[in-house]
């Protein structure tokens, strides 16, 4: 990596781990194609090799697209070692498994009444997922101190916290910190809010000043404000007047999102509750606080929200696989719009050209003042030229705090479970998620022997001497 | 107070918070006279002086039985101030409201699928028992700052974490542990064990080194040996053979635990299942994990304990009135034999007359080093003169941490919510206790109502604004 | 205060506590004046009445101006209810005690080879300073809590760290900070070394990217970056370059720092030493680090700065006295230029009118992760509407770390010395300051005694008992 | 080893680590032969080879002794690996370098004016020391994680703190601690006050109950007792009568400390300064607090102790070699008398045979609640069957609060730059010594390269890379 000026940067080195992603790749090279500062090579490495070369052909034809604005080289590389050597940054977009091993996540549950609209955050789905994670993740981590230690790696891969956490157990010293658009999207509903209830048009979400609090798909925002405006008090007004029938104006349309709509009734429901706006998808809140919200399939549909079932996911991916197809071939041409993530920003920042305050995942270093040092929360932090400095948030309040001490020990557990194959520990662990309330241990044992096994190809073998 | 030689001290004063006690204060009062190194004053209060009164009269006639080897003086005080001024020692052992709250505790869930044995400690009873328990502890540990800032205070109410907690909470320099036989037992079932299984005949539980950890009535062993000898291995055994069928040789007989027979079953089953001896009755036990002990009355009988009613509770305190009744006239003498209990040794060892290391409940310093600072729990400490020192035991281990640190915020959101009158973290914390998680939040939140209302006039007005 | 728009505001209520302050006030009533965001009223109140009528006259005329862009009403108040009441900002800004009381600070320990720059910080001078100091921002930490608890308190009164700590200590939920320009000029030396040795003219200081640790006066930047560029390498030869010489080109023409030139020398001197860039005034820095900068007045000379002598400060005040004389009678117009302090911006960032991130006074959060929480540092922080969170910079360097821990040592001994009378302890922590290591026990005993004598009439009347 | 009944133990397994060292070795031989409860299998190990064969020989005398009461085993083992591997209990007394070496620790400085009684602890002498032991007990604590993870290990050797600091560093999970005889003394001194100033006569030190605190060799009691007496009020008499003259009477006539004598005025003197009983020798206290004690020779001698040469060191060894050649032609017969320390009963204490309450050298796990987790603190700790549980003292008083915070940083920072070898932050640490107070930067640094050059040998040549 090399600084032109002092406002652009040429040869920066980018290690693409899950280099084959169909989708989330496409949208992060654009994003980088369109920026006139940076330029450099991409090494793309995935355990599908294919899937990566695939990639390297549609990066290098969005970089010599016409509207292109910097040009990057594309590499595969043939192993970890290779990708990671010399790297200034890290991308970590893996899919962990199979949807066959996340339909087991997903699905196998449903049998004892536990029904999960995502499946790959908390819940049974999200522990046997992070399960089979934290291994690869202890493997780039150690990867990532052998050939590239002073790299900023990003990770992307759910379960966010599991894998940040994972990588700081094997690393301690790593820069890394994970990033996830969830909280986006509750800004551009308060931007949506301001906009249809207020008259405000064209606040943008980043216009927006919130205070972030909890962890990854669970946050919470302490404090939103507009200027001189505190959004609270309209908040609390939004929230009680969409409460009861749901607030379905102005859907956020990103492809993303398309199939993950949701009435909002849950954010609005625990606003009511807890007087703090929840800055999570619907689905994925839900999942953190099961009750009433998961009771049952019609209880969800009241909710406003749906279960994503993997069918969808398998049937979504072989349509992205099509789209690589024609993507390589040319019948398609790449879009070349900003996706409006942020990863290319924060790159940007950490190079110093742009400092950027966001909300993202790191070990906690007292950002979050009640929470254990060393977990991995979400909260806001400033991006700088090579600095990442967490914002003090205070602490969570007394009646969310319970909720999330019984999480953070959950994800140590998980953690020391995964790392040591511990089946005690994982099964006690697996049984202590709110969502196993509704479960005897006897079919709790049976639903966790089951999905161990579901999932046995991607395990340490360990799990099964 | 004044020491007469090394040795000895004469001119104690003692401040006795519910002096009218019938039961309890007989058995202090008596292990007091016959100690021959301590004599002074003891001064009742009591919110029923008559009961103050009448104890005043059993204590003058303790003192004078010619059994007794000390003599005290006893004196009925009109308020706290009163006792408390010139006071040595305070001990709080106080009954707070009645029988009647108390029923409310203990049957008003049941109608709800909630069965407690106990009902004073967590769960919906312990709650509502410590929301009208902490402003009177408030009050007393007020009074004690003003009139005995200097006294050692040792509390015996129940609920006992956050009685003691709400006497830090007021007076955070104030000299206060409580005590509780609860871990007694447990030491006393593995002397059993010795000499039943393995033919040791003759050792005490004073003689066995047993490190405690937890908080009040979940309270275990990790660690437990008799000289030379690893009891953990030997417990195994015993907790293996007698799991399936309950261990009922050589039965405790102090009158307090006659009717609160178990056969160890709860304790056998959480050995089998966590590696560590749980170290209070099964009864109490339960009641942190209800699932599967309290799932039904079925339940409860199959794993061998009882549920208290609260009428066996005034039948026996009116067998405990006529008791009193007979002493006050002589138609009975006082019982002149030790009681087991520790509180004069304690008081003794807090004078220089003989060092100590026993169980206790005071606010974490570290001594349980994954639990928050000021946290009331239970450890073994050191006492010395005017010096009562925890000895550090180190983390509770992962599986047992988030079933703590739910404890843990609970008791810290019960008291906030107690001395602040605050109905919504009130109900969120009631709701939060895992006895609860068979209930739905609209039943939850009528019972919560109905058990407030049922000790209206124990509460702080405000509860009713 | 009224929200006129999202973007402005009007009706602001400041309270100014030391407002008879002749030069500082007037700056920062201009600023105000100057910015057509905010407008309301300043409620001047000085124990000096007089003084803050003088202001009351001269802020009148700022505020008719013609080149004023905005309307504030002043009014002088008859004691700290009257100003504090209704406020949303509280300026501190006082001189505690006279330049009577700063000449023995400075110049009595002179008569032991003790040689103090400015003497308002550490060492002697400034450990008297605190003493008399704390009593008078307990008082107003707890007028603050009486009349204006939700106000933003902003001090620029020295010594700023245990103005600041007094303030928590009395009032903990006070919403205080502590603001001073030292780093500023610090930033302005890099912005000259980019110009004068880098050719890269036009950067301002606010343009830098620079991370502040330390305590107030003994501030450290750990990185510095202008857009890519790492700064570091450069001050590296820089500091080399005029090592020896000193730096005098481009000197900063403030008049705040006309008097009090240095040649950098000693901020230099440190940056060899210890790798880190020393960000404060030469004169402050060799307070903390006495030797070998202030081992004499030849020495002083040879590192190129000054003693400040009161003499001076007397002088300098009695211009400024004049000066007030000819602005109240018309002689001379109010000066309409931007001060170049931040404070208008800050109160504004508060107000949600434009956030902010500037380095700020205030109680470790654990933003310095191996400082004691509570003791007041100073860091970055990022300001925004009703909110000031600390940035994470993590520890100190382990060479500087000792330094620290003395420092906030002295400074809680200090307090704890300041509010309870303590002569042993203040003795104590007198002789513990590094400057006072070159006198013997009798000699400190003598000096603490005459330089206590000197202030006694600023002092609580406990300490002559 | 393996238990005979629960009141004995036989086939102990003990590594020596410095086997060969005359004189220590000899008493602790000898305690453990008159110690009925415990025999077994000692294995010698030291880089002089020679020197643990002599007491190979010396312990078989002693174990044949007709006064013996238990049977040991003696081996020399060639190198860690064969000592260590199967041992219960390793001790550590090994002398790190020669005195060629301490003679550059303890005289070097004095060219400077800096006088050191010992040289072995702080100082100039004693950071050297270090420099040199770390690097040793960091291979000796590998070891022990490598053979022996499951000892109980025990350090005799100074620097103390630094020793112990170093296992821990290397190996975290390590059951070590370290002992010493330091306090003894001064709990002896009580007794010696309690006998010859108010007549109780035949108080044993271990009848006392003291509360220690501190760091090794810098110890304080904060409470001291006899039953019911509180010791305090007495020693304020005694200190303030003998302050001045110095206590003479009764003096210890351990051969360990007939060079040591002294006349207790540093104590006294501390006493009064600080309230509090320091508990060490005056030659150890001096060193921590060098001004007035330290200022010259006349002012020790006035002090009352003394500056043992290492002169005298090297003629004492001489004794010490020959003594050992009589002891193994059997000219000389050895003493079968205890020696007074307590290695013996601690090592029974852990094997579960007689619990037991002293001072030790352990990591701070919050014991002294104001100094950092993890430093290495001398308080008291329980032992009991293979556990070693620190009592929490609470935190130092605010006087010695910055004394100690200093001591600890410059610990922390001894070892950094012992185990990495760097040079510069090896000069600040040992500048930041109280000692060094009296040098020049110049003549500090001079004395830095000349006293590391004179211990070349004994360094990882990093140093002179």
């Amino acid at each position: 990596m090399e600084y032109t000026t002092e406002d652009s940067c040429k040869d920066l080195q980018i290690a693409y781990v899950g280099g084959g992603s169909r989708g989330w790749a496409w949208n992060f090279m654009t994003d980088l194609a369109m920026d006139p500062q940076v330029s450099g090579t991409i090494r793309l490495y995935d355990i599908d090799r294919k899937a990566a070369e695939c990639n390297r052909i549609i990066g290098e034809k969005i970089t010599r697209d016409p509207q292109a604005r910097s040009s990057w080289h594309y590499e595969v590389s043939a192993d970890l070692a290779g990708a990671l050597t010399g790297a200034d940054i890290c991308v970590i977009s893996i899919l962990p498994g199979t949807f066959t091993e996340m339909r087991s996540d997903v699905h196998a549950p449903e049998k004892y009444g536990i029904y999960q609209p995502v499946g790959d955050t908390v819940g049974p789905g999200g522990f046997m997922r992070a399960l089979r994670s934290i291994p690869m993740f202890a493997e780039i981590g150690t990867a990532i101190r052998d050939y590239a230690p002073n790299a900023w790696v990003i990770n992307y891969t759910n379960p966010m916290t599991l894998c940040v956490r994972a990588l700081y157990e094997v690393f301690p010293e790593i820069k890394a910190f994970g990033c996830c658009h969830e909280v986006f999207g509750t800004q551009n509903l308060l931007c949506q809010m301001l906009a249809g209830e207020y008259g405000r048009e064209g606040v943008r979400r980043q216009d927006l000043d919130t205070t972030v609090t909890g962890v990854n798909h669970f946050t919470w925002l302490t404090a939103a404000s507009y200027k001189g405006l505190d959004l609270f008090p309209m908040y609390r007004s939004f929230a009680a007047k969409y409460a009861a029938d749901g607030y379905t104006v102005g859907r956020d349309t990103n492809w993303l999102n398309s199939f993950f709509r949701s009435a909002q009734r849950v954010k609005f429901d625990l606003f009511l509750k807890y007087g703090l706006i929840a800055a999570a998808g619907d689905r994925h809140l839900a999942e953190f606080m099961p009750h009433p919200y998961l009771d049952s399939p019609d209880a969800v549909r009241q909710w406003g929200f749906g279960l994503t079932p993997v069918a969808w996911r398998e049937e979504n991916l072989q349509e992205r696989l099509e789209r690589s197809n024609r993507l390589i071939s040319g019948e398609e041409l790449p879009n070349m719009e900003s996706s409006g993530e942020e990863g290319h920003l924060l790159i940007k920042a950490l190079l110093g050209l742009g400092s950027l305050i966001t909300n993202v995942n790191i070990p906690n270093r007292g950002q979050i003042s009640n929470l254990p040092l060393g977990a991995v929360v979400e909260t806001n932090a400033y991006f700088s030229r090579d600095r990442l400095d967490p914002l003090f948030v205070g602490g969570l309040p007394p009646n969310l705090h319970p909720i999330f001490e019984r999480i953070v020990c959950n994800h140590e557990n998980t953690l020391t479970a995964a790392l040591t194959c511990n089946r005690e520990l994982a099964l006690e662990t697996f049984m202590n998620d709110p969502q196993m309330n509704r479960i005897t241990i006897g079919d709790g044992k049976q639903l966790f022997e089951d999905m161990l096994s579901a999932q046995k190809q991607y395990l340490p073998s360990q799990w099964f001497a």
